[in-house]
């Protein structure tokens, strides 16, 4: 029989999955066993405080039903999802930088014309424009462009009766030169639930829930890789410190105020498809 | 504003538990992240890799009820609580090493006499003998010997209504010479709870679920530290391989037949506890 000591417990787990048919399975569960115990090990686990993370993770399941899933909200509260993105989303120097895709988009969004206004709601009127462009700067035309953001009570159509089917969410196409440019609202912070074994740990940690103002994007165009992005405005309160670290400092913008409205100009460069 | 980028998310989560007024919550949960965060990055987690994930712990968490603990059999299963115990217990080179207590430990269990037998059940009848001693082989006089094991069905007491109270559970003390004595079964190997997703995860992984036959011993003492330990059986077919990895090598015992029973002698070796 092997020689099982306590001093070689984790080889001793590993090798429990060296049966394992399926390799990336094998690879992912190996690594997460080597990171739990590493885990651990370092920061000397007692068994109350072991017995705390079972609690918690119990409640987190519990409190998860058809629409609500708090597994999720603990993966991006601790900076998992995002970093989930980062390793999904390929980046190059010039490229604009990626941001969580996050629970309210739709597709089936009906398509708008250049410069169509997407807000049936009341706020801050917000002209959005700007080029999808290559690393080289060349446009983009025919590019996908999709965009959703909240109303002004913080809450995006689809979360709340009370708003229009359609409601400050947006389906373009640039234009031959790269060009897109809508009309909707200057979008507003808002908390993510905080009724929940997720909303105890940030006030157990002293964070608070809230996510800095943002316009989602999603853009894609054939031969590029699909980007997910989002802006923040620059004067929100909480765009330093974003409750699901959503915010890149490259994707804050200012809304410019015009006369009747606040301005926002924004390219997104694409980086070319991988045809490996 | 701070310069936030793909390329400093974690530091980026661990500033936001910058705030954090209980030292140790903060340590726990920056070592936490920081794992949680190397583990995605080091095996390139997947969308799809993370939902499937998601899924799993919401249904262990389903899974969980008054009786029934899915994150302690998931905890067991990819042994981090044998890490845990490892870590909790003090071990010195003489010294006896530790194993899990497991769920089916109980007090109030009656005192009985040197050489009692406690099995009220059938099976095959085993004498169990040693002495308790210090790491330098010194008696260890009135020191309080917990056992509890399966019946020949591989179930508790507490576990199998069908099992009378107390039934191959002992409660000794040894003598002056620190010996202790009873007489018991056999133990038999049963297989953990396999009707949810840590049963899933074993099938899927290539794993049986299977514990070898094992006793638990719980040995306490003034001025020593208490050992939570078990004796493992070395006839089992699974002792090379538990589903909960709490086998270590030193603690695998023969049964050496008799006329009428099996023996097994063995001493345990405490540690003095740590005046500091």
């Amino acid at each position: 029989m092997k020689d099982l000591t306590n001093d070689n417990l984790t080889e001793t787990v590993i090798d429990a999955f060296s049966g394992c048919a399926e390799p990336r399975t094998k690879e992912i569960i190996t690594a997460l066993v080597r990171h739990l115990h590493d885990f651990a090990r370092e920061v000397r686990l007692t068994h109350d405080e072991w017995r705390h993370g079972i609690e918690f993770l119990t409640a987190t399941g519990k409190k998860c039903d058809g629409i609500r899933q708090e597994f999720i909200l603990l993966s991006d509260t601790l900076g998992f999802s995002i970093v989930l993105d980062a390793i999904n989303q390929r980046h190059e120097e010039q490229s604009t930088e990626s941001s969580l895709l996050g629970p309210f988009y739709r597709d089936g969004v009906k398509e708008a014309e250049f410069g169509a206004d997407i807000a049936q709601t009341e706020g801050d009127p917000a002209v959005f424009r700007g080029r999808v462009v290559d690393v080289d700067g060349r446009p983009v035309a025919g590019a996908l462009i999709e965009v959703w953001q909240t109303a002004a009570n913080g809450m995006y159509e689809g979360q709340d009766p009370d708003q229009p089917e359609g409601n400050l969410r947006g389906r373009f196409h640039s234009n031959a030169a790269g060009e897109y440019a809508f009309r909707s609202l200057k979008p507003t912070s808002y908390p993510i639930p905080t009724d929940g074994p997720v909303g105890r740990m940030l006030v157990a940690t002293g964070r608070h829930p809230m996510r800095p103002a943002h316009v989602h994007f999603r853009i894609a165009a054939p031969g590029y890789e699909t980007l997910t992005t989002a802006l923040f405005s620059s004067d929100d309160p909480y765009v330093d410190s974003d409750a699901v670290f959503g915010v890149k400092s490259s994707l804050v913008v200012d809304y410019v105020p015009k006369e009747s409205h606040f301005d926002v100009e924004r390219d997104f460069v694409l980086i070319a498809a991988n045809r490996s």
